[in-house]
Parts: structure tokens; sequence; C-alpha cells
């Protein structure tokens, strides 16, 4: 076995300029599953993923439709049955790339400045999809493959896998596997191989505040009616209390609290107050009272504010009282806390907090539960030293603030677990402008790729 | 004189559908002074004006350069020196058309529609500005004018006037008269002829909330900084008290309050709740405390966000915790409010009460001190007299919510007062989607100028 993994480190190394060259074709379709107009990029990304499935003479390879955007499918299963089957998950979809005029290169012609890769996808996740192809690749040379394993690569991901459950649901035996890869989580830092334990889930909403049946002027009528931008403004500002938590009726009840030995064991992570000011570039932190921001990023719920808008926006000035408010607002969740129990927390909130001058309602947006792995799990004991082989240092367990529904979704579907790593770093500039990805860390990604498929 | 004033109300009649189309050739220029793309149109708003003046055979017409968009003049002073000189101010500029969507007929195709003309403009004021420019052609057909006009139209009303002050200071001798005829405050019904005594001022701000130096993904950095949509939110729900009052420090100290004798008469006005709730469509009203909305409209300050953004706004969902956030917030003053003093107040309620976790800014934006008219003033008497000839009904006097710079401007300068009102109507739909002009309120309009500028 060693022998395959030499050789498969050797090819990883003789063509690295080419693997590069393939990200930057994968990179440069703008592939935003949230933009309907881009439809046709959306199929070009899954064809291109097809297309390196087929290279690699994978078998049952196919562009498979869903409700929204297709799932690519491809396998192997020539390993033997004593080889696990290795589900291999990922997204070849990306965020928008607005705000534009932040962009210092064009976000879809991926262009290499030093040691890193700019575009949008290239970390989150297109350069990770592209590091389990070329390790497969680099394995694939010495014949059969050591492992079997199945390539399953939605186009949801970004917009929250409205259809993935029922893919999942439909096409159980084909995505039958012993555990899935999700290389979707990234690491700490270039130095520090990371395995994610626990995964915050998502519930996402869209509120919305009307009050004149059209925008008024505001000298005519300001005075005589509650403008909805400030209605919508003091119920976002309800939202949290003094202390920094949210005020939403029972929002904490099911929250499963941090134990003492695992917020003793969050602090040997090398993330400290420092780490988050210099990553976001704030004046200073922020947060529920009481924990540390790595403790509330990770293992306590929160609610932000993610767009708002209303009125007049454009440049100068417009003298108008707005007839309507909206806000975009989703809450990141922590076990055990369900998704369909806080929309009905909002509900509760908007009920008994928004004022009888206005009209309301809240429109639900994707949803998804939290997830804690196993960390006895043996795929994570064999990625574990995988990475230590490959960084020469042991990687550290951390719980993620970010959602991947996908996760759970298996778990609940097929009954397997997910082992979350990955190699994108924190300054990636994920869901951003000047998204890149590190190349170093991206080579060394394959590397450790190639071990653990040749360990397992 | 009353002879010339039968042959004008004839002649108004024979040509009111020449009338008629030459506001609709006006209202298809689309003059909206705060987009800086359509500057060609704000001068072939300019020069229709100048044109119509030239065909009225004034003198000294010319299309004036400012720092911004130009004034256009032009004068008549036939009627010797027993008559006043009048200067008729109006603007050729209007409001953006946007949100697009929610017209019934394009913004700058004018449509007639039943008794109303739809269109951007049609009342504000570009009607009120072609009755005066029709009184006058109608007046003229029997020889000299029977009174000294001066025309004073400017280009930048519905961005604050920005540049008129300056105008107005070095065109003293130009402009010099008796007094200003305003047709910009509109009337309360059809049938009630309105003369306005009071308007409101306006400080206009923008207020800037920055946090993370980019957008942050809401998964991996939430709980950790403070959201600038968040404190935006909290920081506008803190301006106005349980009571709906402004919390801005000092706001209230120098407003003069409505004495019992005017609040008296105020009751007299057909403006009831009924007619806030009908012309807005609001499940229920809202203002400060102790006052009808007609009190709060007229003659109390008020504050209003005309405008916020912050984050993904688009279609979907992005999960993104935004690097900044802000709002457009005027308020709107009454007499003896100084609109930089509320500048400061605005600038010492947010060093208050801005968190350290954000940085901040306040952009000043136009201006103007509210004003108050001598309902003695001998050409408000006579132009009550013509309205009651017109209409059969004596006019009623009220206090407007709206701000016009330029009467305080006139008069600061020039030392002239002004004598406001028009021939719009509340259900214009003012600065909002499907403005419309009511053409038989706009020919009665013409009919009650013609009396006007005849018995001066």
């Amino acid at each position: 076995m060693s022998d395959i993994i030499e050789k498969a480190l050797q090819f990883k190394k003789d063509h690295s300029t080419r693997f590069l060259d393939e990200l930057i074709t994968f990179v440069s379709i703008p592939s935003i599953s949230t933009d309907i107009s881009v439809k046709p990029d959306m199929h070009r990304a899954a064809e291109w993923v097809a297309g390196q499935l087929q290279n690699l003479g994978l078998s049952r390879v196919r562009v498979m439709p869903t409700a929204g955007h297709p799932v690519v499918f491809g396998e192997s299963l020539e390993a033997g049955k004593d080889k696990p089957v290795v589900l291999v998950y990922g997204h070849y979809d990306v965020q928008p790339a607005e705000p534009l005029g932040l962009w210092h290169t064009p976000p879809f012609e991926p262009t290499q400045s030093g040691e890193n890769l700019f575009g949008r996808g290239a970390s989150d996740m297109k350069g990770q999809v592209v590091a389990c192809l070329k390790a497969i690749e680099s394995l694939s040379i010495s014949g059969n493959l050591p492992v079997n394993v199945k390539f399953f690569i939605e186009g949801e991901e970004e917009i929250g896998s409205p259809n993935l459950s029922a893919f999942i649901l439909e096409n159980k035996e084909l995505l039958a596997s012993d555990f899935a890869l999700n290389p979707d989580a990234g690491m700490l830092n270039p130095d520090l191989p990371t395995i994610t334990y626990g995964l915050r889930g998502l519930a996402y909403f869209e509120v919305r505040v009307s009050g004149p049946t059209q925008d008024l002027h505001s000298g005519l009528f300001g005075g005589a009616v509650h403008n909805p931008a400030q209605v919508l403004c003091e119920l976002i500002a309800g939202m949290h209390d003094q202390q920094g938590r949210v005020t939403l009726p029972g929002f904490y009840n099911r929250v499963r609290a941090l134990d003492p030995k695992e917020r003793a064991e969050l602090t040997r992570l090398p993330i400290g107050e420092d780490f988050y000011l210099k990553q976001t570039g704030v004046p200073a932190l922020f947060g529920e009272q009481g924990y540390t921001s790595l403790e509330r990023v990770g293992g306590r719920p929160t609610l932000e504010v993610n767009g708002m808008s209303s009125g007049y926006t454009g440049e100068g000035q417009k003298t108008v009282l707005p007839a309507r408010a909206f806000a975009k607002i989703s809450m990141r969740l922590v076990p055990d806390q369900v998704p369909e129990e806080v929309y009905q927390q909002l509900i509760s909130y908007m009920k008994e907090n928004a004022p009888k001058t206005i009209k309301w309602e809240v429109i639900k947006m994707a949803s998804s539960r939290a997830s804690i792995t196993d960390r006895n799990h043996p795929a994570v004991v064999t990625l574990t030293r995988a990475m230590e082989d490959t960084w020469g240092v042991k990687p550290v367990f951390k719980r993620e603030g970010g959602s991947v529904p996908v996760v759970g979704q298996l778990y609940d579907i097929l009954g397997i677990d997910s082992v979350l790593t990955g190699f994108g770093l924190p300054d990636d500039n994920l869901h951003a402008p000047n998204e890149k990805l590190h190349l170093p860390t991206f080579y060394r990604g394959i590397e450790a790729l190639i071990r653990f498929f040749g360990y397992l």
C-alpha cells in the first residue's frame, strides 16, 4: 500500500501545474446557485465535474436532475468488500459575488497572486472538490483504487440544499456507503490540520413590514403614520437583550450547554479573541455575555441580520416615507434546537411585539439542524493519522459555526456519519469579496487525502 | 381690468387642449435632479421653460448656470410702477420615479386617464409652473400685462436647492420684487382652495455604521462581532421614545408651541384622522402623543427613515454578516428649530449611544428652516378674493408638513414674503409611483391665477 501512496504523491508533485489549471477552469464558471439567470452556468459546472469523474474511469457517472440544480454522481467499487465505501460529498455551486466593486480581480477570472488563487468558490469549495478528485486521480495510476468511493457533488449548498433531502431519499441505494467525507469545513491555520466535530444549524427568514399602501411624501405625511423602516428597526433591536442574548421566547430552551470539559478543551485551540479581532477588523468584539468568541461561534446560537432594505437607497436624497421594509434574518442553531420551533418562536415574538400600525409577514427560507460527530469513528482516526503524516502535527478538533445541512440529512436518511475537514483557511474571505485559496495548503490537502484514502 | 380678465378666461377656455399638450411635453422630460445620468434632460427641461417665456414676449429670458442645475429667468415690467412686481417661483426638476415596477403607466410618458394626467412631476410641480405660464399667456392677449412678473424657475428643489441661496445672493437686483408667488403647496381637496401659511424645514442626513473590514460568513463569525445592521437598528429604534417623541438631546428646545387659538382654528379644517387613514392606507395612525395627525404633520417636528440598506438584499438568501449599514434619516423642522443645531443633536445622540464595537459617521445633506407667512399680506388678501371668485368658497389657511427652502431664502436675502398656494391634491402621489394631476383643478388653477394677476 505504501508503494501506491508513494507513487501517487510523486504523480501529484509532477502534475501540480495541470491540477491548478483544472481548478482555474472550474472556478471560472459562475455557478451561483441563488441567481436564476446563470442556470446554464450551473449545468456547465455540473458537466465539468462529471467529465472529471469520467476521466477517472468511474462508473455510473451521471448528472442527475432535482427540482433545482442537478447532483453529480460517479463511483468506483473495485477495491473489494473488505474496504469501506467512502461517500465523497462536495458542492459545485458558489455564493453570489456582490458587492462586485470591492473585488481586486474579477471574481470569475481566477487570478494567482503570490501563494493564493483569487476567485469566487476557489476555497468554498471548488478547491476542496478538486483536491478530492486529484487525490483519487493520483491513486488511480497504480491500477484499481485502494478504496471504494462514491462522489456525490450537489449544486444547492449555498442556498441551503432545498432539494437534497428528497434526492437522498430517492437514491438511498445509489448513495449507500460506510461514511461520508465532507471537506467543506476548513482549517485553523496553514500549519494546523483540523477535524470539525460540531456544526451549527440554520434557520433563515425574511421579515417583511408594510404600512402605507405606497411610498409617501415624508413632509406631507411624516407625523401621521408609523414608518415601516422604523418599526422594523425597533423589532430587530428588540431581538437581543442587554446581555447579547436572543429574546425570541423559548429560544434557549433546547440549547445543549457546553460542559466544563469541552470548554476546557476549546481553550487549547489557538483561537483567542485576538484571532477574531484580526480576522474581522472590528474595533471591538461583541456577543453573548459569559462566553468566549470561540465558544459563541461554535457552541452558542446566534441571530444575525443578513440584509435589510427600505425606501430610497440610491445616490443623493429622496424625502420619502417608505411603504415597506424587509430584513433577511437567520439564526445559527446548536444541538438540540429545532428549526421549526425557532420559526414558531419568531412568529411569537412578532405577535407580541409588532405594533398594530403596520402589517407584517415572515417568509420561511432554508433550515437545517446542528450536528455533532463521534470523535472515535474509525474514519476520524484514519484521517488523524493521514494529517499527522502530512503536516507533522496532530490535527486539532473543533466545533464550527457554519452549517452543513447535508451532514444531518446523511445521518437521518442513510444512517452514516460524516468526517468533516477541509483545506480552506480563516482568511479565505468565504462569502465575501476577494475569496481566495492558499495553494500550498491546497497541495498539502491533496497529499493528506492520498494518504487518507490509501490508509483506509 | 375686468374686460382683460374676461378675455383671458375665454382664451384659456378656447386653448385648454393646447395647454394640456404643452404640459404633456414638459412632463415627458425626465428632469430628475438627483440623478447625474440625466443631466442633458435637465437642460432640455430648462430650455423648454425658457422657450415658453420667450413665446410670452418676456425680456431678459435666460438659462443661468449654477454650481448645479441651471435657473431659468424671464421678466415683464410693462405694467407700470403702481403695480407690484411678482416673483413667480417654480421648479422644473422632479423626484426619481423608483420603484418603477409600481407605476401603472411609464412615469415619463404622461397618460391621461379620466380626469387625471399621470406622470412624474405632473403635480409636483410642472403642472403648477404651466398653470402660471398659461395664466400670463391668457392675460397677454390684451396687450401689455396688467401686472409686473419675474419668472424664477429652479432645477434643484427636489434635492434641497443646494445652490439656490448662492444664486439669489448673486442676483439680488435681477430678482428684486415685492413678493413671491409660490404655487408648490397644494390644496386640501378639489373644492377647497388653500393658502399655506406655515412650512416645515428639513435636515437630511445619512448615518453610516461599519464593523468588519468586509462582509463575513455569518456562520464562521456570527457570535464574535456586533452586526452593523443590528447596531443601526438599535440606534434608529432609540431615536423615538414610547410617546413617539424624538429623543435627540435638545430636539424640542426651540420648538414653538402651537397656541390654543391656532389649535382651535386647525380643527376647522376638513382634515381629520379619517383623512390620513384613507390617504395612506395604514392599519392605524401613529405619532407623537398629545397631538392630532394634522397638528403633528403641520406643527410638530418629526424624524423619519427615508431609506436604509445593509448586506444582501437580492433574491434568495446569503448567509452574510454585513460589513456596513446605512440609513437616510431626515427631520422635518418647525419654527424656531435650526438645522445646524439639529445636526449637532444627532451627533450628540450618536456619541452617547453608538457602541464601541463599530465605527460610525454622519453625512450632512440638505437643510432648510421652517417658515411662517403673514396672513394679512396684501397679496394673500388678493389671492383669497381670486380663489373665492373661482371656486365660490373662501380658501382655507393651513400649515404644511413639507419643506420649501426657497421661502426662507427669499425672505432672508431679498426681504420678501412668499404667498404659498397650488393646485395639487393630497392624493396626487407626490414623490411616489403613479403621480398624477387632477385636470379640472389644474384648469381652475389657471382661472384663479388669471384673476389674481388681474386684481393685483
